[in-house]
């Protein structure tokens, strides 16, 4: 990736198709308030080029009626930079070859990684292994078994660099190759006892974040994060894991997108099982060694087509809704939604409209901050 | 079962459709030597009653080329009822409204139980808990909050008595009801340690064994035995059990019965888990708590009708094989059975014979001692 990357250093014209001052809107778009990845998207697909969009985006506020509506200015994104050629960060967006073909097929993938070592790693097949931070002796003796075994089976064990079943995944996996996919800014050392093991992986292995760098993480980036390390992987593997916790979220996350689950049973009288145990009663595959985990993925196959996901091109003007129309349409989706998510499909369906009417009216909403997307196409109410 | 048990004192009439002389003869002929439960039904439907059989074992017995050989002598039979009257043993026949539907659906049902304590019993719905001898503390406790849950919720606990899993199952459930199925004579303590609770279930709950008052359990009594654990009870948990132990024999006998299995799950880095997380991989359902039983279980319905198996009718007289005949079939059967059990079913079809033909040349086999039927249905070559 070193012909295509952003590198502000560099006095080479940049080659196609991400031209430089594109690349840099498209990331100014990214950091802009309130423009998450389906409203960045929207607004591209709507405008054609994120220099259109971040042009365009003022009016598209005052239109939903936000007053006082701020682009990222570019300083904030040329600091982004400059800390990231400091540190020795790549760039990597969606469109680059190297951007894992598993990744790109989510909805909501990133559409820019900040890399920190070895992006070879990305080509090959991955695996998550995920669990609890407060995990037992026997997780963590596990957690490695399976990590080192699978490292030694050829796949890379992707995990979320925390305490416990991650760490211990991370460090038996180092000499077969693995990546950390970081809640905050892939410069930030978290949590930092890790901090040895993440120095580790960059030079190793490889370190990746969809955050700005220098974010500190905090409790709403982890749930985020998590669809990123099940989104990489062919499978997710949870290790130990209490009945509500963020390795279940992984474990959704992977359901969701379409992934194989697998987990490691316990006894259900150690607390720690219960989130594993309940996984398979619901159906995951129960893992007993790396043997079960290798049976259930198949023999490694390869790597498959790189992605093929140029910017979509700008659709045909339609003709505008009235201003009457849109109001309308805002109170009929407010009065939908509540703090509990719905799908976004459904909501459509409720409203008996097509996507194409609502999308740019949900853009406008949350731009405004009365709604906010989940996971998995799920809308909710700000309240 | 007062008025139609067999009771050595008594000097009433007995009553149809087991009368007093019948039963002894049934007996008789099911305590003779290489007559299992599958001839024994062969030998009655074939001559309508047991003392017709036993009148014709010995010409069948020469026919299939046996010498010398000997039907249970009525002494033995008369010792074996006398024990049971000094011990209080109660016999239950087959088709005894008793004994239970569930039990006399399985097609080698036991013809008779020995039965010490309250067989009121027999007519709840009944639940397995099987596991390892070897327990460990957690399996223990697990037994134990199953039995209790499961005995408040109004199922009795069927288990073996042997020492941890099923000590522990049946001791909890004492108060609520139990059923312990023996390997050896109901009248025989064994394990020793467990003799406190094996007087404590015949006075509170109920033992019972298909076997001869007095016979001392061998290793090949206990996997016989556990067909019948299983095949009393709507379900089978298993709570703890290594990859090869009786637990897991009890298990497939209630696949191969159509009963609902279901496992508690352990860590696979604990040995004494494997036998129960590799049955959750076959499809058990996992179980976490009385709960979870349960939920699988439905609610507890009525117990069902009572059994209607009474003597089935001898078959009308059919014309006689050939000595050369019989002789072809039992060289043909001879050579496709070895020492790995196939399926009666799949045997027939091979031969490309009726089940009519078949079935007395297996019956000549077996008394001769070249056959020996195994559970399921299966027929091995002893060698």
């Amino acid at each position: 990736m070193t012909d295509k990357e952003y590198d502000p250093s560099s006095t080479h014209p940049p080659l196609p198709p991400t031209p430089e001052d594109e690349q840099f809107a498209c990331l100014r778009l990214l950091r802009s308030r309130r423009v998450g990845i389906a409203t960045y998207k929207r607004l591209l697909i709507e405008h054609g080029t994120a220099q259109n969009a971040l042009a365009a985006l003022p009016e598209v506020a005052r239109a939903a009626g936000v007053s006082g509506y701020e682009i990222c200015p570019e300083g904030v994104v040329r600091a982004e930079l400059r800390a990231a050629h400091a540190q020795g960060a790549k760039l990597l967006h969606i469109s680059h070859p190297d951007y894992p073909a598993a990744l790109a097929e989510l909805d909501d993938a990133p559409p820019f990684l900040w890399l920190l070592g070895d992006p070879a790693l990305l080509a090959r097949p991955m695996i998550a292994l995920v669990g609890a931070r407060n995990a037992s002796s026997l997780g963590t003796r596990m957690a490695r078994t399976l990590a080192h075994e699978l490292g030694e089976a050829g796949f890379v064990v992707v995990s979320g660099l925390a305490r416990g079943i991650d760490a211990a995944a991370h460090l038996a996996a180092l000499p077969y190759g693995t990546i950390a996919v970081q809640a905050g800014g892939v410069d930030i050392m978290y949590p930092a006892e890790n901090t040895t093991l993440a120095g580790d992986i960059a030079k190793q292995g490889l370190r990746l974040s969809e955050q700005p760098m220098g974010l500190q993480p905090t409790a709403r980036h982890f749930p985020r994060r998590n669809r990123i390390i099940s989104g990489l992987a062919r499978a997710t593997v949870v290790v130990e894991a209490a009945a509500k916790s963020g390795s279940l979220i992984t474990a959704r996350d992977a359901l969701d997108q379409g992934r194989d689950v697998l987990a490691v049973p316990g006894h259900p009288l150690d607390a720690r099982a219960s989130g594993c145990n309940m996984l398979i009663r619901d159906g995951a595959t129960l893992v007993r060694s790396a043997a079960d985990v290798l049976e259930a993925l198949g023999p490694i196959s390869g790597t498959g087509d790189p992605p093929q996901l140029p910017f979509l091109p700008a659709q045909p003007d339609k003709p505008k809704r009235s201003l009457r129309e849109t109001a309308t349409l805002h109170l009929q989706i407010l009065s939908r939604l509540g703090p509990s998510p719905i799908a976004e499909d459904q909501l459509i369906r409720d409203l008996q409209a097509t996507p194409s009417d609502v999308a740019p009216v949900l853009v406008d909403l949350e731009l405004d901050g009365q709604i906010a997307r989940r996971p998995g196409g799920l809308l909710a109410r700000v309240v």
